[in-house]
């Protein structure tokens, strides 16, 4: 009897009910879900380790690319030759050329009537020409590292890719590849060098106190750090057209009480200067040039009133490349 | 009237008056200096600036040495010649040798017989030739280094000394000359290799995710960290009479959540094993040998329930040293 009463219902009746209780074990779930959820446990991570998930889950977030600033003077053979190169390198966001040819029009047109290209380039159009330009802070920067690159240094994909990824792991020092160091005289007076210089010091091997920014990686907030550095600093670089380079190492050597940067050797990198057509062969080949890094060391010191640039000894290498570089020479 | 009256009183008032005034003029100055320190700004020093600091004031502190912990094994000859070099290397604390040879007297008399020595060298005698007997805890070990080494290696003078500045640049990893890894393959299955084997990943080059402890620095907080472990580990190492430096790689690079070491490639290291007359030579000859690491590796991770090590490509070398290891090969 209850039978035929029951079954005599149509399925209306019978999907009520079924759908209430769907309903309610749906709802029963999400609470469930929703409980164990506050549950889980509150990850504390530290800013690096935030850094490397960052780098994973994000693909090209402007935490795990960088920024290419490259400065140009008369060289605009070499540069877009090294645009071609550069703009398909890895974890590239985007490429700042400053354009230190006052009055001659940046090759915007060039360069777009041969795009695609994989990342934008923004030709910023300078008003004079100043060595300084490069370190400006560009509204257009958007990623937490730069790399600057000299218009003549050719440097290769898989030297920037580790050299990148070493700055990840110490991002408050510029990751370079090109190591210089100060010598200090029994006068006191120092004096700029590279490799063939007395190192400082006993025991074995060299030191190095800077790695120069011209093929570099380091910190975008460095460039606000240098714009708020004494009118007198700016006006050395002005008057030498020189030693930007010194004064970040001084400057960043000074902000973080250590070594300024962090010497990864490079395996494939080249400078391009002879193959230009322009005659312009870059500021280092002037007379006075070494003289003038020394010159600026000694007035950077007396700017400063200290001498903040310290030394270290690491060099770091790729490990296994080129193939199997960890081996002995027998 | 007045001066007769004054200089006929003795020098005694006078001296009176003149001891006040002294005593005054002391009081205010003190309290002046006492002020002054008051008003010192208080250094806030991260950890590492303070190890810098002691170690350029304290000269062979327990802060900037090391201890050589070197365990040995029917190989006295090698031991002895080994001692000879590593006695006389700078920053070394002290040595405790973990003398595994059950039964037989340790050389204490024939050490002393040979003295002086530029250091202390602790004999201790262990009751069951274990693995991981050198990585108790040992009360004469007063440095914050360790300096562990196998009784048939020897490492040349600078690189420790270089190694070593390493790791008070970056203490909380195992800084060392044997790189090894472990690979997954698609089994969920991993493998324990050196160098020849697949580099997990993409990109050029090759990865470690393990520092051997046979050759390294490392923080001697670690052996304490190490007794704390599951009674599972140690079983392991007892069973096997291997894996106790995997373990350390996993129990570090659990710890600290980053890779647990870091390769210093070495200049001059030998291995010392084919020179000794015991006839004895060492357990990495065994069959089972590499199967075993392998082995060690899965137990590991089915123990702490994950795989903590983390790959690294960072090798470093000292700049410089051999002279010009800068400059790229032509």
């Amino acid at each position: 009897m209850r039978c035929y009463h029951i079954c005599k219902l149509p399925g209306r009746v019978m999907g009520i009910r079924v759908l209430r209780f769907s309903l309610v074990v749906i709802l029963v779930l999400l609470l469930v879900a929703g409980a164990l959820t506050a549950l889980l446990p509150t990850v504390k991570e530290d800013k690096m380790l935030m850094l490397r998930r960052e780098i994973k889950s994000r693909g090209k977030s402007t935490l795990d690319s960088f920024t290419l600033i490259m400065q140009t003077y008369n060289r605009t053979d070499l540069l877009l030759k090294l645009l071609n190169h550069y703009q398909a390198v890895p974890n590239l966001h985007k490429v700042i050329v400053v354009w230190n040819n006052i009055g001659e029009k940046a090759p915007d047109e060039l360069w777009n009537s041969l795009g695609p290209h994989p990342i934008p380039v923004i030709f910023k159009q300078q008003t004079a020409n100043r060595m300084r330009n490069r370190l400006q802070g560009f509204p257009e920067l958007e990623t937490n590292a730069v790399l600057m690159v000299d218009d003549d240094t050719l440097i290769s994909t898989p030297d920037l890719v580790f050299a990148f990824s070493v700055w990840q792991q110490f991002p408050d020092q510029i990751v370079g590849f090109v190591p210089r160091k100060h010598v200090p005289t029994s006068s006191g007076i120092y004096s700029y060098g590279s490799f063939e210089m007395q190192a400082p010091g006993s025991g074995n091997g060299d030191q190095y106190s800077m790695v120069l920014i011209g093929a570099s990686f380091f910190n975008s907030k460095y460039l606000e750090l240098f714009q708020r550095q004494p009118a007198a600093v700016h006006a050395l670089i002005d008057d030498t057209q020189n030693c930007d380079d010194i004064a970040m190492n001084f400057i960043i050597a000074k902000h973080i009480g250590k070594t300024s940067g962090i010497f990864v050797k490079p395996v494939n990198m080249d400078n391009l200067e002879k193959e230009t057509n322009s005659g312009y062969s870059g500021m280092w080949h002037r007379a006075e040039h070494a003289l003038q890094r020394s010159y600026c060391i000694n007035k950077l010191v007396n700017i400063y009133d200290s001498m903040p640039l310290k030394y270290s000894n690491i060099m770091i290498s790729q490990f296994g490349f080129p193939y199997a570089n960890y081996k002995r020479k027998m």
